[in-house]
């Protein structure tokens, strides 16, 4: 199978975040020659969301998404999430993406806080349509359903869709969902309609820790130019986003090594 | 719910298994009324296969499951499952549980991976049958994919058990399959036919390691009555068997401590 297109290279900012700060990771898009960028909520508040803007737009780089709406189970969960569709909008996302939530605190119910998913979403759904920020579930590994995410499969995630119409779709993260044994038919299932944004990363053999011990492309094992061959087949032709959790390895190296090498990466094993 | 039977409490000898060598188990359940082990059978073989049968037949305890087969990607698979099918059928244990296995050494190939699994158990399964020893395919967390077991879902397993036929089932471990969204439809499935063990324990918040941080039941997230419920609603009548790995808490115990909460917490909590 052939190699991606470079141009294809979104950098999530989450993969030297303890590094840089988002100017820095704007200008080192900007540098490498990176031509799209996944930011995250705090960073642009950080920035400010019109220095964040401007700095984007001037460099002309794509915004594969912002990172993240959802966490169902917050107090405040309506607000936050209309202030992160406002921010999409500002910053032209191509998605909102979506961190559903786990179990609430003290709680063991898993179908109440999946239905209190559907349901949020549905609140959230006419006002992201109206704001044209196309609302994108991540399903994450089942190793994060208590705590981080009760959609767990991009099977479930699509019946969600489906169940509620328009405007929303999905982030596919290799990370999280290569196990999956109906991976290529549910990708299949999806359709460029509904794949909003395709993430890599890589999974480590042994995994150390379950949120922050992600690998660099090629430096694990899952078969990223098969999952990339049913994406592209399914007809998504978006960008390719990188991001890399890693505490005790990819953030603690030079920035522009790690941006360099996922370029390498991206071209040789993804 | 009503609190379970206790007679339907069984030991799988792991979670003793860093203080008590089986002759040390065996009599354990003894002292403590339960009615059911399960060992492994490094620890067999270090006692003695006829031994271990006649201390097992002297309690008179079920074996509720000899583990284990599988680890089909391993060099001497049949021949070491052909013994563990003969060990089974000795000490009468009601199934012979299968880790499959994960991906072959520096391969990436998962659905290659998944047929073989298929096709091993082709192979092993007559001369189950005709020792009468039931293979229960444990489907594993999909944590453990790369290097324990591609089989991942209930689905996935009941699918490999249809194209099979009888003499075959599954393992049902609430720690591997309880944050599934189809666990409970998958569960009415595979009935009493397929469902040839079941095990408990608990999803410790957060987990600390991807192998060895299992929670004793009450300490965790999981909703253990629920997914008991479903069980028995299927038609399952069999043993509760525990199973904990826990390399920082259960392991560093007084066994009989452990065998005591282990009680408890099957009646009040399970």
């Amino acid at each position: 199978m052939a190699s991606p297109d470079p141009q294809r290279l979104s950098l999530n900012t989450a993969t030297v975040r303890k590094q840089w700060n988002l100017a820095q990771a704007i200008e080192g898009c900007a540098r490498h020659g990176i031509r799209g960028i996944s930011p995250w909520r705090d960073q642009v508040k950080e920035l400010g969301l019109n220095q964040a803007k401007k700095m984007i737009q001037n460099q002309g780089l794509a915004v594969t998404g912002l990172c993240r709406g959802g966490f169902f189970t917050a107090q405040h969960w309506l607000d936050d999430n209309r202030r992160a569709i406002e921010e999409a909008h500002e910053l032209q996302a191509q998605c909102l993406v979506l961190v559903v939530g786990g179990l609430s605190e003290g709680s063991k119910d898993l179908p109440a806080a999946r239905e209190r998913v559907t349901d949020s979403i549905s609140r959230l759904l006419p006002e992201a349509r109206k704001a044209r920020v196309p609302l994108a579930i991540e399903p994450l590994h089942p190793m994060q359903a208590a705590d981080r995410a009760c959609v767990n499969t991009l099977e479930q995630a699509l019946d969600i869709c489906e169940s509620l119409g328009d405007g929303i779709g999905v982030a596919v993260d290799v990370y999280h969902v290569w196990w999956d044994p109906k991976l290529e038919a549910q990708i299949r299932r999806a359709g460029a309609g509904r794949i909003l944004a395709y993430h890599i990363s890589d999974w480590r053999v042994p995994t150390r820790d379950t949120l922050n011990d992600r690998a660099m492309m090629g430096d694990g094992v899952i078969d990223l130019r098969l999952i990339r061959s049913w994406v592209e087949a399914a007809g998504y032709a978006g960008f390719h986003e990188v991001e890399i959790f890693s505490e005790l390895d990819w953030w603690k190296r030079d920035p522009d090594e790690v941006l360099r090498t996922c370029k390498e990466r991206h071209l040789r094993s993804s």
